[in-house]
């Protein structure tokens, strides 16, 4: 998926949601767990709640790894389920990759070829060649972390620099920017961060931003999207524990799509006025 | 494992050898692939062939997940056939991960518990909070990426800091010192910076440190040794490719102990030479 069918698939839905599945085996209704994949289960009741509301859908790697096989699997078949019902949304593997290019390319191929993932977050600390075997790949995405929403990103992202006085994040942005294109590279940047989207998007005018932390974390969608919305929205603003476990009895995926709805309207809002929709 | 246990199989074994499992499917002996696990099978055979002259095997994950649910259970299988067969080597997962504390939790969980790896290598973008999950696990480690053997290390690790006027790398491994301790804490330093192995252990004097570019990458294992040695060896120096593929016949078992048996025997003149064995 490129630049321009996302930004459409926004206007179509009045939404800039991503969806963080970080499926907790632990918090999910006991009522799914007669199913052989309640994980699974879980996910696919929350898409099928939700997918008219979102326009991307993340699994959080994490969560399904620390399930072995049975992880993998309901991994697996939350992406074939969403490619199959719903082929315009774009799925976003939040794995935090970063290595040499031997092992990127491996990377790539476990998320792009193996399963069908249009974009993966990656870290930056190793450098160009831990990023470019990424972006070989046509319409799929590197999400680099740039600015996390997290206490200990203050630790080294924000260290300012010698050379320029910019901050490391500012540094690893406007490096990077020069290795891919507003086609295949977004960013991170956290919601709790909103004071610098500003700041990030005279840098990067034109680059889609993936932003964590509405909603749990604190971060305001209000802010963030005066803040960082460019011509083509360029915005997709995720929310996870906030919609997926907005209720935990079995109703947990009307609970889910009423929190996603109201995300929705709001941004429907902003798009609005913005002249976008 | 404690960093006094991994010294004392040091000095019995006469070696700080880690043999890097980068197991490529593609690249293992085509007799082989007659069995179910194909990369379990060339593993356990190079483990066989090898356990006596190292101290550590470093399975890199990307390898592993690129082949989907049969490279999970590859991977399961060689870490249950080491600790049964050969309880006393250190396992690390090749990893690279770096996520914050929820996430960071989740991963602990499945490296350590669902698996039983001592060690997990982490990138410190993130911070803080990206690490210190890891650290809660009695015996188990956390190696955090500090300066890397690729061209892109140049990109932020050599990075000069404003207040300090110290490099990233420096600062990650200063700042990241206090957050652990000699016992659940070591640095990846890449060989082919031996240069600035002098000034890492004026850093960190006591730390283990993992050595990757030996071999294939051209490091000098002499260098690398006078540079970082310490009193309780403190080096475990990883080769991958120059040991398990030294052959692609159906001897490749036989051509790997040979090549990590001249590693050994140099490594034995470096301990003796520092009265360490």
């Amino acid at each position: 998926m490129n630049a321009r069918q996302l930004f459409n698939q926004i206007r179509e839905k009045q939404s800039y949601l991503c969806i963080g599945l970080d499926t907790d085996y632990e918090k999910i209704p006991k009522i799914l767990l007669d199913n052989e994949y309640p994980v699974f289960e879980f996910n696919k009741r929350i898409i099928k709640a939700t997918a008219d509301l979102a326009v991307a859908y993340k699994p959080n790697l994490a969560f399904y790894e620390s399930l072995g096989a049975a992880g993998q699997m309901s991994l697996e078949m939350t992406v074939n389920y969403l490619r199959t019902h719903f082929p315009e949304i774009f799925i976003i593997a939040d794995a935090k990759r970063g290595d040499i290019g031997n092992t990127s390319k491996m990377y790539a191929s476990a998320f792009f070829s193996n399963f069908d993932f249009d974009a993966v977050t990656v870290a930056p600390y190793m450098g160009v060649d831990s990023v470019k075997p990424f972006l070989g790949h046509p319409d799929k995405w590197v999400i680099l972390l740039a600015l996390t929403s997290n206490p200990g990103a203050e630790d080294f992202q924000f260290q300012k620099l010698e050379t320029t006085g910019e901050y490391l994040f500012e540094k690893v942005i406007r490096t990077s920017a020069l290795w891919g294109n507003t086609d295949n590279m977004m960013y991170v940047v956290g919601a709790t961060k909103a004071e610098w989207l500003r700041k990030i998007r005279k840098i990067i005018p034109d680059h889609f931003l993936l932003i964590p932390g509405v909603g749990a974390q604190g971060g305001s969608l209000e802010e963030v999207s005066e803040a960082g919305m460019n011509s083509q929205c360029g915005l997709l603003v995720n929310a996870s524990r906030s919609i997926i476990y907005a209720d935990i009895t079995s109703n947990f995926d009307e609970a889910a799509r009423s929190e996603a709805m109201t995300i929705q309207k709001e941004m429907a809002g902003y798009l609005a006025k913005a002249k976008l929709v």
